[in-house]
Protein backbone atom coordinates (compact mmCIF):
# COMPACT_ATOMS: atom_id res chain seq x y z
CA UNK A 1 0.00 0.00 0.00
CA UNK A 2 1.49 3.39 -0.84
CA UNK A 3 1.61 5.84 1.32
CA UNK A 4 -1.38 8.88 1.55
CA UNK A 5 -1.20 12.48 2.28
CA UNK A 6 -3.37 12.06 5.07
CA UNK A 7 -0.41 9.87 6.74
CA UNK A 8 2.00 12.83 7.42
CA UNK A 9 -0.36 14.33 9.68
CA UNK A 10 -0.70 11.29 11.92
CA UNK A 11 2.96 10.59 11.88
CA UNK A 12 3.16 14.01 14.02
CA UNK A 13 0.92 12.68 16.41
CA UNK A 14 2.95 9.49 16.76
CA UNK A 15 6.24 11.35 16.93
CA UNK A 16 4.47 13.09 19.78
CA UNK A 17 3.07 10.46 21.78
CA UNK A 18 6.24 8.21 21.45
CA UNK A 19 7.99 11.11 22.20
CA UNK A 20 5.93 11.81 25.38
CA UNK A 21 7.09 8.48 26.31
CA UNK A 22 10.14 8.17 26.01
CA UNK A 23 10.89 11.24 28.36
CA UNK A 24 9.76 13.70 30.65
CA UNK A 25 11.70 16.23 29.64
CA UNK A 26 9.86 18.98 27.31
CA UNK A 27 12.95 20.40 25.98
CA UNK A 28 14.30 16.52 24.26
CA UNK A 29 10.23 15.89 23.25
CA UNK A 30 10.20 19.24 21.24
CA UNK A 31 13.97 18.52 19.64
CA UNK A 32 12.32 14.76 18.30
CA UNK A 33 9.00 16.37 17.34
CA UNK A 34 11.17 19.20 15.52
CA UNK A 35 13.66 16.76 14.42
CA UNK A 36 10.60 14.86 12.90
CA UNK A 37 9.54 17.87 11.64
CA UNK A 38 12.94 18.29 9.23
CA UNK A 39 13.28 14.84 8.45
CA UNK A 40 9.67 14.58 7.04
CA UNK A 41 10.21 17.50 5.17
CA UNK A 42 13.01 16.35 3.00
CA UNK A 43 12.11 12.77 2.34
CA UNK A 44 10.50 11.95 -0.88
CA UNK A 45 7.01 9.96 -0.34
CA UNK A 46 6.99 8.47 -3.52
CA UNK A 47 6.66 5.04 -3.57
CA UNK A 48 7.11 4.47 -0.05
CA UNK A 49 5.20 2.41 1.89
CA UNK A 50 3.64 4.13 5.23
CA UNK A 51 5.78 1.73 7.62
CA UNK A 52 9.13 2.75 5.65
CA UNK A 53 8.03 6.54 6.98
CA UNK A 54 6.75 5.47 10.23
CA UNK A 55 10.46 3.54 10.78
CA UNK A 56 12.05 6.69 10.14
CA UNK A 57 9.77 8.70 12.52
CA UNK A 58 10.30 6.15 15.19
CA UNK A 59 14.06 6.00 14.71
CA UNK A 60 14.73 9.86 15.32
CA UNK A 61 12.14 9.61 18.61
CA UNK A 62 14.45 7.36 19.80
CA UNK A 63 17.57 8.80 18.64
CA UNK A 64 16.88 12.31 20.22
CA UNK A 65 15.46 11.77 23.22
CA UNK A 66 17.68 8.48 24.18
CA UNK A 67 15.36 6.22 24.65
CA UNK A 68 15.91 2.97 23.02
CA UNK A 69 12.55 1.74 23.32
CA UNK A 70 9.93 4.31 24.06
CA UNK A 71 6.94 1.87 24.51
CA UNK A 72 8.70 -0.80 27.04
CA UNK A 73 6.26 0.19 29.62
CA UNK A 74 2.92 -0.66 27.60
CA UNK A 75 4.35 -3.69 25.77
CA UNK A 76 4.95 -5.16 29.07
CA UNK A 77 1.66 -4.08 30.54
CA UNK A 78 -0.24 -5.92 27.62
CA UNK A 79 2.14 -8.44 27.56
CA UNK A 80 1.18 -9.28 31.71
CA UNK A 81 -2.61 -8.10 30.72
CA UNK A 82 -2.85 -10.47 27.47
CA UNK A 83 -1.50 -13.24 29.49
CA UNK A 84 -3.53 -13.20 32.46
CA UNK A 85 -6.67 -13.42 29.64
CA UNK A 86 -4.82 -16.30 28.14
CA UNK A 87 -6.71 -18.83 30.65
CA UNK A 88 -10.73 -17.49 29.70
CA UNK A 89 -9.31 -17.11 25.51
CA UNK A 90 -8.41 -20.71 25.80
CA UNK A 91 -11.59 -21.57 27.09
CA UNK A 92 -13.78 -19.58 24.63
CA UNK A 93 -11.90 -21.88 22.24
CA UNK A 94 -12.54 -25.48 24.09
CA UNK A 95 -16.42 -24.53 24.06
CA UNK A 96 -17.03 -23.47 20.51
CA UNK A 97 -17.98 -24.94 17.91
CA UNK A 98 -15.74 -23.96 15.58
CA UNK A 99 -12.23 -24.10 16.97
CA UNK A 100 -10.04 -22.45 13.93
CA UNK A 101 -12.51 -19.81 13.64
CA UNK A 102 -12.99 -18.59 17.29
CA UNK A 103 -9.10 -18.94 17.24
CA UNK A 104 -9.01 -16.56 14.39
CA UNK A 105 -11.20 -14.16 16.05
CA UNK A 106 -9.06 -14.26 19.14
CA UNK A 107 -6.80 -13.47 17.13
CA UNK A 108 -7.80 -10.66 15.45
CA UNK A 109 -9.22 -9.44 18.70
CA UNK A 110 -5.95 -8.99 19.95
CA UNK A 111 -4.93 -6.76 17.03
CA UNK A 112 -6.51 -4.02 19.01
CA UNK A 113 -3.54 -3.27 21.02
CA UNK A 114 -2.05 -1.11 18.49
CA UNK A 115 -0.14 2.30 20.15
CA UNK A 116 0.30 3.33 16.42
CA UNK A 117 -3.18 3.96 14.78
CA UNK A 118 -4.34 5.51 18.28
CA UNK A 119 -3.62 5.29 21.89
CA UNK A 120 -7.40 4.90 23.43
CA UNK A 121 -8.95 1.40 22.54
CA UNK A 122 -11.06 -1.11 25.12
CA UNK A 123 -9.50 -4.62 24.65
CA UNK A 124 -12.39 -6.19 26.70
CA UNK A 125 -15.16 -4.50 24.66
CA UNK A 126 -13.53 -5.47 21.00
CA UNK A 127 -12.98 -9.14 21.82
CA UNK A 128 -16.71 -9.33 23.16
CA UNK A 129 -18.01 -7.46 19.91
CA UNK A 130 -15.45 -9.65 17.50
CA UNK A 131 -16.39 -13.46 18.57
CA UNK A 132 -20.16 -12.38 17.99
CA UNK A 133 -20.01 -10.82 15.05
CA UNK A 134 -18.63 -11.91 11.03
CA UNK A 135 -16.13 -10.35 9.54
CA UNK A 136 -16.33 -7.78 7.26
CA UNK A 137 -14.05 -9.14 4.67
CA UNK A 138 -14.51 -12.70 5.08
CA UNK A 139 -12.51 -15.05 3.16
CA UNK A 140 -12.19 -17.17 6.21
CA UNK A 141 -13.26 -20.43 4.19
CA UNK A 142 -10.22 -20.24 1.81
CA UNK A 143 -8.21 -19.63 5.09
CA UNK A 144 -9.62 -22.87 6.41
CA UNK A 145 -8.95 -24.87 3.42
CA UNK A 146 -5.42 -23.50 2.53
CA UNK A 147 -4.53 -24.57 6.27
CA UNK A 148 -5.90 -27.79 5.90
CA UNK A 149 -3.29 -28.68 3.42
CA UNK A 150 -0.39 -26.63 4.50
CA UNK A 151 2.65 -27.79 5.76
CA UNK A 152 4.74 -25.07 6.25
CA UNK A 153 3.08 -21.34 7.67
CA UNK A 154 4.68 -18.36 8.04
CA UNK A 155 2.95 -16.06 10.56
CA UNK A 156 3.39 -12.18 10.71
CA UNK A 157 3.01 -11.00 14.07
CA UNK A 158 2.18 -7.65 14.64
CA UNK A 159 2.57 -6.14 18.52
CA UNK A 160 3.50 -6.71 21.96
CA UNK A 161 0.26 -8.16 24.00
CA UNK A 162 -1.45 -9.16 21.03
CA UNK A 163 0.95 -12.25 20.60
CA UNK A 164 -0.28 -13.97 23.47
CA UNK A 165 -4.06 -13.81 21.33
CA UNK A 166 -1.99 -15.26 18.29
CA UNK A 167 -0.60 -18.24 19.90
CA UNK A 168 -4.14 -19.04 20.47
CA UNK A 169 -4.36 -19.53 17.21
CA UNK A 170 -0.81 -20.87 16.71
CA UNK A 171 -2.12 -23.76 18.89
CA UNK A 172 -4.97 -24.23 16.44
CA UNK A 173 -2.44 -25.04 13.57
CA UNK A 174 -0.65 -28.26 15.46
CA UNK A 175 1.56 -30.47 13.59
CA UNK A 176 2.75 -27.31 10.75
CA UNK A 177 5.79 -26.17 10.77
CA UNK A 178 5.63 -22.59 11.84
CA UNK A 179 7.68 -19.75 11.56
CA UNK A 180 6.72 -16.68 13.81
CA UNK A 181 7.73 -13.21 12.45
CA UNK A 182 8.79 -10.38 14.71
CA UNK A 183 10.67 -7.26 14.90
CA UNK A 184 14.32 -7.47 15.43
CA UNK A 185 14.39 -4.03 17.47
CA UNK A 186 11.84 -1.59 18.75
CA UNK A 187 9.15 0.06 17.15
CA UNK A 188 6.23 1.60 18.51
CA UNK A 189 4.77 -1.23 20.05
CA UNK A 190 5.53 -3.96 17.95
CA UNK A 191 6.38 -7.44 19.17
CA UNK A 192 10.12 -8.26 19.38
CA UNK A 193 12.01 -11.52 19.92
CA UNK A 194 11.83 -10.83 24.21
CA UNK A 195 7.60 -10.58 23.17
CA UNK A 196 7.58 -13.88 21.71
CA UNK A 197 9.58 -15.25 24.35
CA UNK A 198 7.32 -13.83 27.03
CA UNK A 199 4.49 -15.23 25.51
CA UNK A 200 5.75 -18.67 24.87
CA UNK A 201 5.89 -18.85 21.13
CA UNK A 202 9.64 -19.86 20.88
CA UNK A 203 8.11 -23.41 22.37
CA UNK A 204 5.62 -23.55 19.38
CA UNK A 205 6.86 -21.78 16.36
CA UNK A 206 10.81 -21.10 14.83
CA UNK A 207 11.33 -17.36 15.58
CA UNK A 208 12.25 -14.65 12.70
CA UNK A 209 13.24 -10.84 12.85
CA UNK A 210 12.56 -8.83 10.22
CA UNK A 211 13.78 -5.01 10.37
CA UNK A 212 12.43 -2.25 12.36
CA UNK A 213 14.50 0.34 10.17
CA UNK A 214 17.47 -0.10 12.02
CA UNK A 215 20.52 -2.06 10.25
CA UNK A 216 21.41 -5.28 11.66
CA UNK A 217 17.61 -5.90 12.96
CA UNK A 218 16.48 -8.58 9.14
CA UNK A 219 15.39 -8.14 6.03
CA UNK A 220 13.65 -5.68 5.20
CA UNK A 221 9.43 -6.86 5.00
CA UNK A 222 8.82 -5.86 1.77
CA UNK A 223 12.08 -6.48 0.05
CA UNK A 224 12.66 -9.14 -2.14
CA UNK A 225 14.27 -11.72 -0.46
CA UNK A 226 11.69 -11.58 2.54
CA UNK A 227 9.30 -11.54 -0.07
CA UNK A 228 10.75 -14.81 -2.13
CA UNK A 229 11.05 -16.91 1.82
CA UNK A 230 7.52 -16.06 2.13
CA UNK A 231 6.76 -17.64 -1.19
CA UNK A 232 8.39 -20.68 0.22
CA UNK A 233 5.76 -21.26 2.73
CA UNK A 234 2.59 -22.82 2.03
CA UNK A 235 0.55 -20.03 4.09
CA UNK A 236 1.49 -16.91 5.11
CA UNK A 237 -0.91 -15.31 8.21
CA UNK A 238 -0.40 -11.53 7.93
CA UNK A 239 -1.23 -9.81 11.53
CA UNK A 240 -2.29 -6.04 11.52
CA UNK A 241 -2.10 -2.89 9.51
CA UNK A 242 1.43 -2.56 8.80
CA UNK A 243 2.22 -6.14 7.76
CA UNK A 244 -0.84 -5.42 5.36
CA UNK A 245 0.91 -1.68 4.28
CA UNK A 246 4.26 -3.71 3.24
CA UNK A 247 3.18 -6.43 1.91
CA UNK A 248 -0.82 -5.99 0.41
CA UNK A 249 0.98 -6.06 -3.13
CA UNK A 250 3.16 -8.91 -2.71
CA UNK A 251 3.40 -11.55 -4.50
CA UNK A 252 2.66 -14.98 -2.02
CA UNK A 253 0.31 -17.14 -0.33
CA UNK A 254 -1.46 -14.35 2.50
CA UNK A 255 -3.71 -13.95 4.62
CA UNK A 256 -4.23 -10.35 5.94
CA UNK A 257 -5.77 -11.34 9.65
CA UNK A 258 -6.64 -7.32 10.89
CA UNK A 259 -8.51 -4.66 12.44
CA UNK A 260 -8.89 -1.81 10.29
CA UNK A 261 -7.94 0.99 12.20
CA UNK A 262 -7.06 3.73 10.26
CA UNK A 263 -9.27 5.57 7.62
CA UNK A 264 -6.40 5.46 4.81
CA UNK A 265 -6.33 1.62 5.24
CA UNK A 266 -10.12 1.25 5.20
CA UNK A 267 -10.27 2.84 2.36
CA UNK A 268 -7.33 0.75 0.15
CA UNK A 269 -8.66 -2.85 1.94
CA UNK A 270 -12.21 -1.33 1.42
CA UNK A 271 -13.58 -1.80 4.95
CA UNK A 272 -14.61 0.45 6.93
CA UNK A 273 -12.41 1.73 10.42
CA UNK A 274 -13.79 -0.58 12.79
CA UNK A 275 -14.12 -3.87 10.51
CA UNK A 276 -12.58 -7.27 11.41
CA UNK A 277 -11.12 -8.46 8.54
CA UNK A 278 -9.58 -11.81 6.62
CA UNK A 279 -8.67 -11.21 3.46
CA UNK A 280 -6.95 -13.22 0.81
CA UNK A 281 -4.84 -11.66 -1.62
CA UNK A 282 -3.35 -14.77 -3.64
CA UNK A 283 -2.91 -13.78 -7.43
CA UNK B 1 -1.89 31.19 25.51
CA UNK B 2 1.74 30.01 24.94
CA UNK B 3 1.59 27.32 22.49
CA UNK B 4 1.73 23.57 23.38
CA UNK B 5 3.59 20.68 21.70
CA UNK B 6 -0.02 19.00 20.81
CA UNK B 7 -0.45 21.99 18.03
CA UNK B 8 2.60 20.42 15.94
CA UNK B 9 0.24 17.47 14.87
CA UNK B 10 -2.71 19.81 14.50
CA UNK B 11 -0.86 22.28 12.28
CA UNK B 12 0.07 19.46 9.78
CA UNK B 13 -4.08 18.44 9.73
CA UNK B 14 -4.90 21.79 9.08
CA UNK B 15 -2.24 22.36 6.52
CA UNK B 16 -3.44 18.50 4.67
CA UNK B 17 -6.91 19.79 5.02
CA UNK B 18 -6.44 23.62 3.36
CA UNK B 19 -4.01 22.25 0.83
CA UNK B 20 -6.91 19.80 -0.20
CA UNK B 21 -10.06 23.07 -0.53
CA UNK B 22 -6.68 24.78 -2.05
CA UNK B 23 -6.02 22.63 -5.20
CA UNK B 24 -7.19 19.16 -6.90
CA UNK B 25 -3.71 19.15 -8.00
CA UNK B 26 -1.75 15.99 -5.65
CA UNK B 27 1.96 17.17 -6.67
CA UNK B 28 1.01 21.08 -5.17
CA UNK B 29 -0.78 19.59 -1.88
CA UNK B 30 2.30 17.33 -1.41
CA UNK B 31 4.36 20.13 -2.05
CA UNK B 32 2.34 22.28 -0.16
CA UNK B 33 2.37 20.20 3.18
CA UNK B 34 6.25 19.18 2.78
CA UNK B 35 6.93 23.05 3.00
CA UNK B 36 5.12 23.10 6.01
CA UNK B 37 6.96 20.57 7.63
CA UNK B 38 10.28 22.34 6.75
CA UNK B 39 8.80 25.42 7.86
CA UNK B 40 7.72 24.04 11.20
CA UNK B 41 10.91 22.46 11.57
CA UNK B 42 12.80 25.64 11.88
CA UNK B 43 10.49 27.88 13.83
CA UNK B 44 11.25 28.35 17.46
CA UNK B 45 7.90 27.71 19.12
CA UNK B 46 9.00 29.67 22.31
CA UNK B 47 6.95 32.15 23.19
CA UNK B 48 4.56 31.33 20.27
CA UNK B 49 1.03 31.75 20.72
CA UNK B 50 -0.69 28.79 18.50
CA UNK B 51 -2.46 31.81 15.67
CA UNK B 52 1.53 32.96 15.27
CA UNK B 53 2.24 29.79 14.10
CA UNK B 54 -0.76 29.08 12.44
CA UNK B 55 -0.65 32.32 10.32
CA UNK B 56 3.02 30.85 9.13
CA UNK B 57 1.05 27.48 7.95
CA UNK B 58 -1.99 29.02 6.09
CA UNK B 59 0.87 31.35 4.63
CA UNK B 60 2.58 28.51 3.11
CA UNK B 61 -0.11 26.79 1.79
CA UNK B 62 -1.71 29.88 0.10
CA UNK B 63 1.27 30.75 -1.50
CA UNK B 64 2.59 26.85 -2.76
CA UNK B 65 -0.88 26.27 -3.74
CA UNK B 66 -1.33 29.56 -5.67
CA UNK B 67 -4.54 29.95 -4.32
CA UNK B 68 -5.26 33.11 -1.88
CA UNK B 69 -8.50 32.12 -0.32
CA UNK B 70 -8.85 28.12 0.14
CA UNK B 71 -11.71 28.28 2.38
CA UNK B 72 -13.50 30.92 0.05
CA UNK B 73 -16.15 28.09 -0.84
CA UNK B 74 -16.98 27.14 2.63
CA UNK B 75 -16.54 30.99 4.15
CA UNK B 76 -19.67 31.74 1.81
CA UNK B 77 -21.07 28.65 2.27
CA UNK B 78 -21.96 28.83 6.01
CA UNK B 79 -22.71 32.72 5.31
CA UNK B 80 -25.26 32.18 2.95
CA UNK B 81 -26.35 29.54 5.39
CA UNK B 82 -26.35 31.49 7.96
CA UNK B 83 -28.02 34.31 6.63
CA UNK B 84 -30.69 31.65 6.05
CA UNK B 85 -31.20 30.81 9.81
CA UNK B 86 -31.07 34.66 10.63
CA UNK B 87 -34.92 35.47 10.76
CA UNK B 88 -35.46 32.39 12.90
CA UNK B 89 -32.26 33.11 15.86
CA UNK B 90 -33.80 36.77 15.50
CA UNK B 91 -37.14 35.05 16.37
CA UNK B 92 -35.78 32.94 19.26
CA UNK B 93 -34.23 36.50 20.73
CA UNK B 94 -38.04 38.02 20.60
CA UNK B 95 -39.66 35.20 22.42
CA UNK B 96 -36.44 34.69 25.18
CA UNK B 97 -37.53 36.06 28.36
CA UNK B 98 -33.97 37.21 28.94
CA UNK B 99 -32.96 39.01 25.47
CA UNK B 100 -29.24 39.59 26.07
CA UNK B 101 -28.84 36.02 27.42
CA UNK B 102 -30.03 34.34 24.35
CA UNK B 103 -28.25 36.76 21.98
CA UNK B 104 -25.39 35.72 23.59
CA UNK B 105 -25.86 31.89 23.46
CA UNK B 106 -26.86 32.91 19.82
CA UNK B 107 -23.32 34.51 19.29
CA UNK B 108 -21.37 31.71 21.06
CA UNK B 109 -23.73 28.33 19.23
CA UNK B 110 -22.23 29.90 15.93
CA UNK B 111 -18.59 29.75 16.92
CA UNK B 112 -18.54 26.05 16.09
CA UNK B 113 -18.47 26.92 12.81
CA UNK B 114 -15.04 26.93 12.41
CA UNK B 115 -12.89 25.01 10.69
CA UNK B 116 -9.47 25.01 11.91
CA UNK B 117 -10.00 22.65 14.50
CA UNK B 118 -11.89 20.14 12.79
CA UNK B 119 -13.57 20.02 9.87
CA UNK B 120 -16.81 18.21 11.16
CA UNK B 121 -19.66 19.90 12.99
CA UNK B 122 -23.16 20.40 13.44
CA UNK B 123 -24.45 23.24 13.54
CA UNK B 124 -28.29 23.17 14.29
CA UNK B 125 -27.42 20.45 16.99
CA UNK B 126 -25.07 22.67 18.47
CA UNK B 127 -27.44 25.97 18.76
CA UNK B 128 -30.03 23.66 20.12
CA UNK B 129 -28.02 22.13 22.82
CA UNK B 130 -26.24 25.90 23.57
CA UNK B 131 -29.41 27.26 24.18
CA UNK B 132 -31.03 24.86 26.35
CA UNK B 133 -27.76 24.51 28.70
CA UNK B 134 -25.55 26.62 30.71
CA UNK B 135 -22.24 28.06 30.58
CA UNK B 136 -19.57 25.35 31.91
CA UNK B 137 -17.41 28.88 33.02
CA UNK B 138 -20.15 31.67 33.33
CA UNK B 139 -19.31 35.67 33.90
CA UNK B 140 -22.35 35.93 32.25
CA UNK B 141 -23.57 38.36 35.19
CA UNK B 142 -20.38 40.23 34.80
CA UNK B 143 -20.76 40.38 30.89
CA UNK B 144 -24.43 41.83 31.44
CA UNK B 145 -23.10 44.41 33.92
CA UNK B 146 -20.32 45.77 32.04
CA UNK B 147 -22.40 46.34 28.98
CA UNK B 148 -24.75 48.48 31.12
CA UNK B 149 -22.46 50.97 31.29
CA UNK B 150 -20.24 50.38 28.39
CA UNK B 151 -20.64 53.51 26.04
CA UNK B 152 -17.42 51.97 23.44
CA UNK B 153 -16.96 48.17 22.61
CA UNK B 154 -15.10 46.03 20.48
CA UNK B 155 -16.07 42.93 19.55
CA UNK B 156 -13.35 40.62 18.15
CA UNK B 157 -15.33 38.65 15.21
CA UNK B 158 -14.00 34.77 14.24
CA UNK B 159 -15.48 33.03 11.48
CA UNK B 160 -17.46 33.72 8.72
CA UNK B 161 -21.15 32.48 8.91
CA UNK B 162 -20.70 32.64 12.41
CA UNK B 163 -20.75 36.30 11.91
CA UNK B 164 -24.63 36.21 11.23
CA UNK B 165 -25.05 34.92 14.17
CA UNK B 166 -22.49 38.07 16.16
CA UNK B 167 -24.70 40.22 14.42
CA UNK B 168 -27.76 39.41 16.68
CA UNK B 169 -25.96 39.97 19.72
CA UNK B 170 -24.57 43.12 18.33
CA UNK B 171 -28.40 43.92 17.64
CA UNK B 172 -28.85 43.87 21.43
CA UNK B 173 -25.88 46.48 21.72
CA UNK B 174 -28.07 49.37 20.61
CA UNK B 175 -26.69 53.22 21.25
CA UNK B 176 -23.60 51.64 21.85
CA UNK B 177 -19.79 52.68 19.79
CA UNK B 178 -19.30 49.25 18.20
CA UNK B 179 -16.23 48.25 16.34
CA UNK B 180 -16.22 45.27 14.73
CA UNK B 181 -12.85 43.32 14.41
CA UNK B 182 -11.88 40.82 11.35
CA UNK B 183 -8.71 39.68 9.87
CA UNK B 184 -7.56 42.10 7.13
CA UNK B 185 -6.84 38.90 4.78
CA UNK B 186 -8.14 35.24 4.46
CA UNK B 187 -6.80 32.98 6.86
CA UNK B 188 -8.61 29.57 7.41
CA UNK B 189 -12.84 30.44 7.43
CA UNK B 190 -11.88 33.85 9.53
CA UNK B 191 -14.09 36.50 8.68
CA UNK B 192 -12.93 39.63 6.61
CA UNK B 193 -14.01 42.61 5.84
CA UNK B 194 -16.09 41.12 2.49
CA UNK B 195 -17.65 37.87 4.97
CA UNK B 196 -18.75 41.14 7.74
CA UNK B 197 -20.03 42.95 4.53
CA UNK B 198 -22.09 40.61 3.72
CA UNK B 199 -23.66 40.03 7.20
CA UNK B 200 -24.72 43.59 7.31
CA UNK B 201 -21.83 44.28 10.10
CA UNK B 202 -21.21 47.28 8.54
CA UNK B 203 -24.31 48.91 9.08
CA UNK B 204 -24.25 48.45 13.05
CA UNK B 205 -20.63 48.75 13.61
CA UNK B 206 -17.31 50.27 12.38
CA UNK B 207 -15.53 47.67 10.53
CA UNK B 208 -11.42 47.05 11.77
CA UNK B 209 -9.41 44.80 10.78
CA UNK B 210 -6.56 42.67 12.49
CA UNK B 211 -3.39 41.08 10.13
CA UNK B 212 -3.80 37.53 8.72
CA UNK B 213 0.15 36.90 9.59
CA UNK B 214 0.48 39.15 5.84
CA UNK B 215 1.98 42.45 5.38
CA UNK B 216 -0.20 45.42 5.48
CA UNK B 217 -3.53 43.77 6.89
CA UNK B 218 -3.67 45.10 9.74
CA UNK B 219 -1.70 45.27 13.60
CA UNK B 220 -1.32 41.92 14.57
CA UNK B 221 -3.54 40.55 17.77
CA UNK B 222 -1.18 40.95 20.17
CA UNK B 223 0.81 43.69 19.58
CA UNK B 224 1.27 46.49 21.36
CA UNK B 225 -0.62 48.48 19.27
CA UNK B 226 -3.92 46.61 19.36
CA UNK B 227 -3.98 45.79 23.04
CA UNK B 228 -3.34 49.30 23.69
CA UNK B 229 -6.60 50.13 21.57
CA UNK B 230 -8.68 47.81 23.08
CA UNK B 231 -7.37 49.10 26.23
CA UNK B 232 -9.97 52.45 25.45
CA UNK B 233 -12.90 50.13 25.01
CA UNK B 234 -15.09 50.30 28.10
CA UNK B 235 -16.14 46.22 26.94
CA UNK B 236 -13.89 43.95 24.59
CA UNK B 237 -16.11 41.33 23.46
CA UNK B 238 -13.87 38.33 22.27
CA UNK B 239 -15.21 35.64 19.67
CA UNK B 240 -13.66 32.14 19.78
CA UNK B 241 -10.25 29.93 20.16
CA UNK B 242 -8.00 32.56 17.90
CA UNK B 243 -8.86 35.14 20.37
CA UNK B 244 -8.35 33.75 23.06
CA UNK B 245 -5.00 31.53 22.17
CA UNK B 246 -4.06 35.80 21.05
CA UNK B 247 -5.23 37.59 24.34
CA UNK B 248 -5.74 35.38 27.17
CA UNK B 249 -3.03 37.47 28.99
CA UNK B 250 -3.74 41.14 27.68
CA UNK B 251 -4.28 43.53 29.87
CA UNK B 252 -7.88 44.69 28.66
CA UNK B 253 -11.56 44.59 29.82
CA UNK B 254 -11.95 41.53 27.67
CA UNK B 255 -15.06 38.90 28.13
CA UNK B 256 -14.16 35.80 25.86
CA UNK B 257 -16.96 34.43 24.43
CA UNK B 258 -16.31 30.56 22.81
CA UNK B 259 -16.93 26.77 22.03
CA UNK B 260 -14.17 24.93 23.36
CA UNK B 261 -13.49 22.66 20.98
CA UNK B 262 -9.22 21.86 21.64
CA UNK B 263 -7.79 20.18 24.15
CA UNK B 264 -4.94 22.26 24.66
CA UNK B 265 -7.80 25.47 24.93
CA UNK B 266 -9.48 22.74 27.15
CA UNK B 267 -6.61 22.65 29.27
CA UNK B 268 -5.90 26.33 29.32
CA UNK B 269 -9.28 27.64 30.48
CA UNK B 270 -10.44 24.99 32.23
CA UNK B 271 -13.14 23.95 30.50
CA UNK B 272 -13.80 20.41 28.81
CA UNK B 273 -13.74 20.49 24.91
CA UNK B 274 -17.72 20.66 23.84
CA UNK B 275 -17.94 23.87 26.72
CA UNK B 276 -19.71 27.07 26.03
CA UNK B 277 -17.53 29.06 27.72
CA UNK B 278 -17.91 33.27 28.78
CA UNK B 279 -15.18 34.44 30.77
CA UNK B 280 -13.75 37.53 31.84
CA UNK B 281 -10.18 38.30 32.35
CA UNK B 282 -10.16 41.59 33.23
CA UNK B 283 -7.09 42.24 35.68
Amino acid sequence: MKIYLECIPCFLRQALEASKMATRDPARRELAVREVLRRLGKISFRDKTPPEIGYVVHRVVRKVTGNPDPYKKVKDEFNRKAQRMYPSLKDKVEKSRHRLLTATKIAIAGNIIDFGPTSKFDLESTIREVLSSGFTIDHFKLFEKALEKAETVAYLGDNAGEIVFDRVLLEELEGKQITFVVKGGPHINDATVADAKFAGIHEIAEIKTVSNGEPGTGPRRNSKRFISWLKTRDVVISKGQGNYESLSEADANIFFLLRVKCPMIARDIGAPVGSTVVKSVKR
